[in-house]
């Protein structure tokens, strides 16, 4: 497990299988848009690459999403609340999406043979996933701003945990994983709280976007798992 | 407060007091070495920096200290025990020391206003600094080699505790702090088994050095309190 994209090596990730969590927001708007119908997200890491990739893909049915600083970037179509990707909004799209801190992590995942995409909208499936392949994980907090960050940690702890509980026995665990651990069993039950007093929750109520926190610790909202494959985000 | 050096940002600690923990085992080392009538210590980068400084400072009473894989640099007079680090050996001498996680940590501290070498066995000493001076503090965790290290943020936990007792009020918190609290909370008065179980901990049993872990866990064997000043740390 690591707290922040920074911690992982060149090839820590090599033939094995990457979690990438951004529950504050990217991960979680990721599969409320994909459990939603969108078709597939592209993640781009700047708006310029953002905006070429949908000229590029030069369909109709792409929408351009993302924030800087939380907001929707002027002239895009959504920003980064789950909240905005409705059925009604994103069913059949596909998505091109420029987010602070999930477009970097899932990045840093690319060396990884498999990444899933994990938030606590659909902490369930992620669990089953993972214990029914049986096999090493690494789970990659994105973190905010290349910083720890208290709901990434949890949502990591409570898939450990899920996973332990699942398989009858303790995985693998390293410091991290060991404290998300705790983390986890301190929070058990009430993660919205925990979301609301992490820095992410709180920059979220000072923009006027505080239900989005209640919004993304809705544990096993959606059923689905995300993976990142050949550049595009689908289940 | 940080849990790896690679959270800080450029000017994070510009103006401010920055406190650095290694307590496997650097900054346990540096305060056992000051403690035991050290001169001062010079952090080095590399081994050959450590090498070229010792002969620039020229002088007989010179010791050349610091491990790699936790074990003594060949060649070098000291390794990075703490126990090796006895008024016999080091009073009035001058060291130079180069370790895998501590060295950079303090070099990450270059643009702080003050540094500040925390660990379990100065703890009291630290907390009541931080208490008099009443300014905003950053502590920065040493990690392990770039990664979050258990017992670091336990540390790091305990003085942030320390401080709130002494205070009556709770420190300026962001998401890790949050975190090292409850953690000091859960290991309250046992921080021996938590570094025993940490990677770090481990990882000194299997090189034949378990001890270390036992007297890197003494909370306020020293009342001293080192500080990095002019590329040397002394009391």
């Amino acid at each position: 497990m690591y707290f922040t994209p920074a911690e992982l090596g060149a090839s820590d990730l090599a033939g094995r299988t990457a979690v990438v969590i951004d529950v504050l927001r990217a991960t979680s708007t990721l599969v409320e848009a994909l459990a939603n119908g969108a078709r597939s997200v592209f993640p781009a890491q700047t708006t310029d690459e953002a905006v070429r990739l949908a000229q590029a893909l030069g369909r109709e049915d792409v929408l351009l999403c993302g924030e800087r600083r939380g907001l929707k970037i002027p002239g895009f179509d959504l920003g980064n609340s789950p909240r905005e990707f409705t059925a009604e909004r994103v069913a059949g799209k596909v998505l091109v999406m420029s987010t602070t801190n999930g477009t970097p992590a899932l990045a840093a995942c690319a060396g990884a043979k498999r990444v899933l995409v994990a938030s606590l909208l659909n902490l369930g499936a992620v669990v089953e996933e993972l214990a029914a392949a049986g096999e090493d994980v690494e789970i990659v907090c994105a973190g905010r701003e290349k910083r720890f960050a208290l709901e990434d940690a949890l949502c990591a702890g409570m898939i450990a945990a899920g996973l332990r509980s699942r398989l009858g026995r303790a995985p693998r665990t390293n410091d991290a994983a060991f404290v998300a651990l705790a983390l986890a069993r301190r929070a058990a039950g009430q993660p919205e709280r925990w979301l609301a007093r992490s820095a992410g929750g709180r920059q979220l109520r000072e923009i006027g976007l505080g239900e989005d926190v209640a919004y993304c610790a809705a544990v096993d909202r959606h059923a689905v798992l995300p993976r990142l494959k050949e550049r595009q985000v689908s289940l």
